[in-house]
């Protein structure tokens, strides 16, 4: 059972700093949570950006060190991108969907869809980088649910007992057919990823597909509308309003198998 | 210049009832602010879902009613849907984008990629209906740029002098690679539909694309999750949060141009 109330709030948790490899984030959300004076509520989820997470997992790559195959050198000159970072893309990545000059988007590794296969090359330095290092690259995290649920563990275990939240990681992705990036989970632990709207039947008697809401990407979408252009300085959102029963279920709940899909 | 606040609110407005054809939707939605003790403030946004557009407008069909063509006769028996139903979604669309048993994804006459030309079989039956008539299919609003126009003005008149607010026009659709559906925005204005974030550059000195949010959908995701299971009872959501100059920019400036869209 989920339900949405008549009021639903999006908080920017301030106090999370922008981190190097080695950082706890679950004691870094705890903390800034306790700090904020924010007291964790069942049906509370804990937004996360994959940015904060891939820097405390040290997924900094420093460009210079990457020998590019001859396969990303050849599609490197096919798209106009860097050879090495189109090594970098390749290595995180299951399969090309489509290239063209300055386009290069696949199939991440973690199964879902999206450009440049989520590697971020902005602010991606590491603190400790020397001034004549780089260019850097920030590849997306090892293993977004798992860091769901430890986050949502260690949450859960400092709030009042039976205190039962969620916790997303999002990164901002592209779309077919629409300009502009939005928000979508990559990683989920308590949150159902979606949210199964069905009842009503259709003209024909049937349940309708359109109604099943992909509810942890619209968390998402809230949560990187307050990340705003102070994406940096907000890697944690509060969203609360909503009521669920903790489930276990991935963010790959997410995506429609490549067989299934008329635009794989 | 577009910000938003370290809060963003999203609160559903009560009151609005399901309307028949030739409601006054902005009489309803001012009456309505009103009524909830809600003061209009710069840089709200009111969100409107398409079905309370849809019904004011009266874009009610039924289908009894429906002359099937030829074409819309064969692709029906290819996809397996009633003939009556893709005639009309036939009728509402510029061009095929993808046909499959149970699928008919089209180019809406708006301009966006949408399964069923976004014809809603549910709640589609009229309130002056004979009980013998149907089944009702419910077409989306013919302008919606300009109902949200019209929404805006008339919330802006009632507003203490020199308020800026913005209307998004919602509807939810189903995407490629992701399963669910979300919100997203058909009908804009006084708000950008995209929110430009660039200016850091990239690793090669250049500015990220990936940097333009599209903020009138993830406005419109933020309704969709307060609309929530009781669609019917909340057409209507205030968002609040967000600071930006108005602007004249339909919904259209979120579609991508089909010649530059790899997935068209």
């Amino acid at each position: 059972m989920i339900t949405c109330g008549a009021r639903l709030e999006a908080i920017a948790v301030p106090g999370v700093p922008l981190v190097g490899a080695g950082a706890d984030v679950p004691a870094l959300v705890v903390r800034a949570i306790r700090d904020a004076g924010l007291a964790p509520a069942d049906g509370d989820v804990l937004v996360v950006t994959s940015k904060l997470l891939s820097r405390a997992e040290g997924r900094f790559v420093d460009l210079a060190r990457v020998e590019p195959s001859a396969r990303a050198t050849e599609l490197a000159g096919a798209v106009g991108k860097d050879p090495r970072l189109v090594e970098l893309i390749l290595r995180e990545s299951s399969g090309v969907s489509r290239q063209a000059p300055g386009v290069l988007v696949v199939r991440h590794r973690l199964g879902f869809v999206v450009a440049n296969a989520g590697i971020d090359a902005s602010n991606a330095v590491p603190p400790e980088a020397p001034a004549d290092s780089g260019p850097w690259a920030l590849l997306l995290p090892e293993a977004p649910d798992a860091s769901a649920a430890a986050i949502r563990a260690r949450v859960e275990s400092e709030a009042p007992s039976g205190t039962r939240v969620g916790v997303v990681i999002t990164d901002s992705f592209g779309r077919p057919f629409r300009l502009g990036t939005v928000g979508v989970a990559i990683g989920v632990s308590g949150l159902p990823a979606l949210w199964d709207r069905r009842g009503e039947p259709d003209l024909f008697g049937r349940t309708l597909e359109q109604t099943i809401t992909a509810l942890a990407d619209q968390v998402a979408a809230v949560a990187d509308l307050v990340a705003g252009q102070a994406a940096e300085g907000r890697p944690l959102v509060l969203v609360r309003g909503l009521k669920f029963d903790p489930v276990r279920e991935p963010a790959s709940a997410l995506l429609r198998k490549p067989e299934e899909d008329l635009y794989a």
